[in-house]
């Protein structure tokens, strides 16, 4: 009986995300939103037909942990540092800027709405992250991966992926104390976090980058897919351990394998890996939401105002940051920016399930639902914004990140 | 500091099984001994690096059976109706004759060891099973599979699956009552397997052979991989409702997948999640091992004469069922039939799962063991009686299951 409870939970979980994917897509929405919907539909909420809580809760939260490792270790998989040498300056100021103005406005948002500040600061990361994978997939649908704008999107989207992390393992580490933030802890939660993104992408990738011998080793059980396996699922155990989110070891983990030359075929089977695991993560967050925390008058205006909030701030720091290619093409690049995706959703899920939790059921709700709505709300502008501008081309170049995100599943 | 517990369980299967797998290929053993013989060594028995209890338990017991679901789809998967139409009665008669000898043999020692009759049939069950995997892997690596015998020995494999789960289903059925076995409950339950196996190879085969124009739909969420595991976790949350054990869905799902024209694609898609999932299963079924229930003369002996009871019923059922093939190819269709693999260990593991449980943990820990050394055993007396006779070649059929299964993974 109890096996065959939770087999059920796995299949209902994973047909909803295959339902919620296609109805996504047939409204021009990105995948993800249909999958959390769907784990709403599923969930408590509505049908319950995918209980939450007693035997599946603890299986369906480990399932959706390694949904989000994999995802995490292939968006790192798509970093190389190469291609961010070569976008340059504009993207790694777009970046920057993006990621300061709305961590900015979400900090001084939660803190005036009564949070203390280790609270608001990690309320502010959800502000942060932009998801590349969403971006990516608009643009690539466009045909207009080769534009300057498309390709400083990306490139400011890894820069801001980094950060973000870096920005998460510094929020996290500063949740513990009921002493508030320190300078000092701080610094120190800084320089560890900067310490072991250090080790991992710069050491581990030359590491794997000279000895890359090692994974054409002819044997079997230690193919490169096994040997990324284990990095990911070390790193992420390894980074937890040191109090950094486990997603950020695995992010690293995947940077480290982007700069070897197994990483196309990493980056097909994970693919392959993410099609039946990471929609467990995206539905199981859809069974939490409580939609009652979202149904007072109230909580609609909070929810509208934070999502006004998170897209000024956005496109305002990518607009700012773009400036030096022209008000056109910074407008673009701004709004390229927006949608927050997984990322965003990663935080909330972060500030939930830890302990004690630093979201309630009410935060986690509107934290999610912004999430989608910024996802929801940039791709048709971007089209028209595209539509409606002439083509600065760059030189086609085969090899570059810009060619290869069609293959980008999620997002 | 939970999450953290669990990310470094499932680091430490999954490097377990590495290791484990890699030892044993240079031991010249299938990998599935390595990989549940590490799982005894990093569980509590030894080095006590992963847990069995506690918070652990339940997602590693979940990640275990969706290995074991995957592992059947996949045997499932290369089970074709067509190809066993091809080796035709030789096989059929092997397949059968080395089924019903060890079902026989087991039973009867089971009883004569003071085991009712329902829970010595199912003990029989475990006996049963040949594993495809491994013969074909030795078959493969010695470059034999065009040899009639090989052809013989792995279609009889796939009769000899097909028979096992249906006995499995109708032994499993029948350790519900105290009332012990009835006529007409073991001819309804056998009734009720027959079914649901007619129902989804046969309906759902044809099904899919004719409308896999469904499979070729333009849209990216319901690619064949998506239906395929829809399929899979629907079918093994199905079998499981009724009764039947959940890997016989998935084997039937993978049956019925066996026909569409995507087989090959799923079948390398398939490999890629066996890769992280399935070395759950056969770690996790190490780690339950409690090596002490061995440690005792008495116990070695019984294990011993199981053995050879495994060894010497197999062998002769396989003789006697190829012997129009002449005395020399008998006797290596007979050694080829040995190896239990992971058949006889699913067996053995829903034996110990099962509520209440049918297998007491010595059982268990016999019945585990014994399957490790038919497979242990039989690979080098293969190759030594392959290589002192003189083969009779057939057409080679490019097609065929015999040239496909090099591919095969696991066992």
């Amino acid at each position: 009986m109890h096996a065959n409870e939770i087999l059920w939970a796995l299949f209902w979980v994973f047909v909803a995300a295959q339902v919620g994917a296609e109805i996504a897509q047939r409204l021009k929405w990105p995948s993800v939103v249909g999958e959390i919907a769907a784990g709403c539909v599923v969930g408590p909420s509505a049908l319950g037909l995918v209980p939450w809580g007693g035997h599946t809760q603890e299986p369906l939260t480990v399932l959706s942990e390694i949904g989000a490792v994999l995802l995490l270790f292939s968006v790192g998989l798509e970093t190389r540092l190469d291609d961010l040498k070569k976008v340059g300056k504009v993207a790694f100021s777009v970046g920057l800027i993006g990621m300061i103005i709305p961590f900015i406005m979400g900090g001084l948002w939660a803190h005036a709405t009564g949070h203390p500040w280790n609270r608001s600061l990690f309320i502010a990361a959800a502000f942060v992250a932009t998801s590349a994978g969403i971006t990516a997939r608009v643009l690539s649908e466009l045909r207009v991966l080769g534009r300057i704008e498309s390709r400083v999107i990306l490139g400011a989207a890894v820069i801001d992926d980094i950060g973000a992390m870096l920005l998460l393992g510094v929020v996290t580490a500063i949740q513990g104390g009921q002493h508030g933030v320190s300078i000092v802890g701080l610094l120190l939660v800084l320089a560890q976090a900067l310490g072991f993104v250090t080790l991992v992408a710069l050491v581990g990738t030359r590491f794997l980058n000279r000895k890359s011998e090692v994974l054409d080793a002819p044997i079997n059980p230690l193919s490169p897919l096994s040997l990324a396996l284990v990095a990911c699922l070390g790193l992420a155990a390894l980074a937890s351990s040191i109090g950094l989110a486990a997603i950020i070891g695995a992010f690293l983990g995947g940077m480290a394998f982007a700069e070897t030359p197994h990483r196309r075929t990493l980056e097909r089977q994970i693919q392959v890996l993410m099609t039946f695991l990471t929609p467990f993560f995206f539905v199981v967050t859809g069974l939490q939401i409580q939609l009652g925390q979202l149904a007072s008058l109230a909580t609609i205006g909070t929810l509208l105002f934070i999502t006004v909030l998170a897209v000024v701030g956005k496109w305002l720091g990518g607009t700012l940051g773009a400036r030096s290619l022209g008000a056109k093409s910074a407008a673009i690049v701004g709004v390229g920016m927006i949608p927050r995706g997984e990322v965003g959703i990663i935080v909330a899920t972060l500030g939930k399930s830890s302990n004690p939790p630093i979201f309630d059921d009410q935060m986690f709700a509107l934290i999610i639902a912004m999430s989608l709505l910024t996802s929801v709300i940039a791709p048709p502008i971007l089209k028209r914004q595209l539509a409606g501008s002439s083509p600065q081309e760059l030189e086609p170049d085969e090899d570059s990140e810009l060619y290869r995100v069609e293959a980008t599943g999620h997002g």
